[in-house]
């Protein structure tokens, strides 16, 4: 059981609803089979799963399973993203099949990003950014939609007889035929760690955020009607969104909402300057009632990224949350792990560039 | 210009209007510019044209062109399919880049017949008989939808951009995902042979029954609008149907409306003789009016299929038209006629069966 959860109530209360809505089971009955567990596993912000328990039994017994999860190419690569990419670093220490599905079909279908660009954007964001932070891109399938296979792009094409035009515009909404396609040929990306050519059916986890699950309910419902091949139905976990540093939601399209991993150093403790805290608005109150830690974005990055070690996060917690220390302390202990954070992933990036190369021709 | 009309002004009054409200243009004009023209041209069964004039212009230049024809395999191979594959021949003959595209994802996600089934059909019905017919199958690009090439399956999703559930909906009536990805995979195939892989624009004629018509506005608006290449807008030719032996339709499901070219001889004359004539009901009123030559099934087999001499076709439809002919005297004909075409050719079928095996490991 994670034993501090930054986000309080509020937060908890609203992901509890959704979990029993769509009957997501909570991850932490999973968490004791794990031989390790995540920064994001211990502290909750990986809150549910679907049928995770054979994912971990294929852990626990060494047996064959994978990981699987896709990109939608845009903007720069950020903290946001950087959670997956921990998850997939994860995945892959413990043996894992690593998929991630580059969706430039889906970017130029659904939101006309020419697919050169798409690629630009994956190569030199994304990948980057996997190398430096510790993935290995030699124990990796990480692939464009658009390069798939004769059998990949079929069996995606086949999927199409076992569904409707009502299921696909539950997911997407109004629906289109560049919508259609997307649905489908991201059904085969969650399926193709499964496929007879990639070694048969295998549990397969994918960790996604509560809004994407219908997207998951989707394929395991495929998965179970084809007659294409067997498939064992994917399993996913549920995470926890980090918000943006003014609070809200954190975009691509908002510059100050993010930090990303390629800012300047200066910019980015620029950006934590002028997040929104929990400080009290004067010193006496704050030393009295303490610091409203839950919708202070500063304690979120730390939570999320900066600090590995969980006495020292639940020191800082209780002495936030009790008024001893100020917002302006809090922010001093971010900028200085941001910075130490930043430049040696800034050195690991140059030196991970030239690997790059070979991604580029495919 | 044909001077025989073996369908009367009833069924071409129907073709005049659908040309008309289509924007069809009148084969006619185009015929001068040929070298060599098949059977179907010179009797007006092919009757119609999109934009043919910028592929007979090839032919007379030598330039590159090529020709597209899908199949949906199901069934026994027919004179229905003969039509199609005497074209085949005839654009081969005359150095046309030849693709014949076995739709077996669309017969599976619109049909439910399973593709190792189709594939059966389309070797051991289609691909045999188009050898013994004279086509040279090393000279053709004769393949299935569910191999097809990653540049294949990734353009047919990129045209998912292009277009609107409303313009598929007028293609294919109520719409499935399953009819959306079978109407983007055909695109896809008449496109083809314009790929840059396979030499770039080139003109492309498909022959078409004016029913497929729409699925041919589809691919020439889309390829207008795609930015993934240039292509050519397909040309298109129009044949009028030849109808089922005891009138209607033809029909796959219907054994006594068809003559399969793998029928029994015996069979085969058997269904000659109970087919519908334009013979009149006693002998006198016969010789008084003549037959009603747009009505006889059996002389619509003859003017397809079983007699290439215009001069000869000529004086059989004046004799019978007169009266002088009587149906039974052309029953006889039409055996004769047929009993030496399926002769030749079952014995041509055999010969060819042993190619086929490079076909089924594909």
């Amino acid at each position: 059981m994670p034993d501090i959860d930054p986000w309080g109530d509020i937060q908890v209360g609203a992901y509890k609803e959704k979990m029993e809505r769509f009957g997501i089971d909570a991850f932490d009955d999973q968490l004791d089979k794990l031989p390790t567990k995540n920064r994001y596993m211990r502290r909750d912000i990986i809150y549910g799963h679907r049928d995770f328990g054979r994912v971990a039994d294929a852990i626990a017994n060494g047996d064959d399973f994978a990981m699987m999860t896709g990109l939608m190419p845009s903007g720069k690569f950020h903290f946001g993203h950087k959670m997956v990419a921990d998850q997939i670093k994860y995945y892959q220490e413990l043996g894992a099949d690593v998929y991630v599905a580059v969706a430039d079909i889906e970017s130029y279908t659904t939101r006309n990003i020419p697919h050169e660009k798409a690629r630009e954007i994956a190569i030199d964001q994304y990948l980057l950014n996997y190398i430096a932070l510790g993935i290995d891109p030699e124990n990796l399938t990480f692939y464009f939609q658009s390069d798939g296979s004769t059998s990949y792009h079929t069996k995606s094409k086949f999927f199409s007889k076992n569904t409707t035009q009502n299921e696909i515009e539950a997911i997407y909404g109004d629906i289109t035929p560049g919508k259609v396609t997307a649905a489908l040929t991201q059904v085969a990306d969650i399926l193709q760690p499964q496929f007879e050519e990639n070694g048969g059916p295998k549990p397969t986890v994918v960790p996604i955020g509560t809004d994407q699950d219908p997207h998951m309910r989707f394929t395991r419902d495929i998965a179970a009607r084809t007659d294409v091949q067997d498939f064992i139905k994917p399993s996913s976990t549920y995470h926890k969104f980090m918000r943006g540093l003014q609070g809200g939601k954190m975009s691509s399209s908002k510059e100050k909402s993010y930090i990303a991993l390629s800012d300047p150093i200066d910019e980015a403790k620029q950006k934590i300057d002028q997040a929104k805290t929990g400080g009290k608005q004067s010193l006496e109150k704050h030393r009295k009632q303490g610091a409203d830690v839950d919708e202070d974005m500063v304690y979120e990055l730390l939570a999320f990224h900066l600090i590995e070690d969980d006495d020292r996060l639940n020191r800082i917690y209780r002495e936030y949350d009790s008024g001893e220390m100020l917002s302006g302390e809090l922010k001093q202990i971010a900028k200085d792990e941001l910075e130490t954070f930043l430049q040696t992933h800034q050195e690991k990036r140059e030196q991970a560039r030239d690997r790059l190369d070979a991604y580029r021709d495919l």
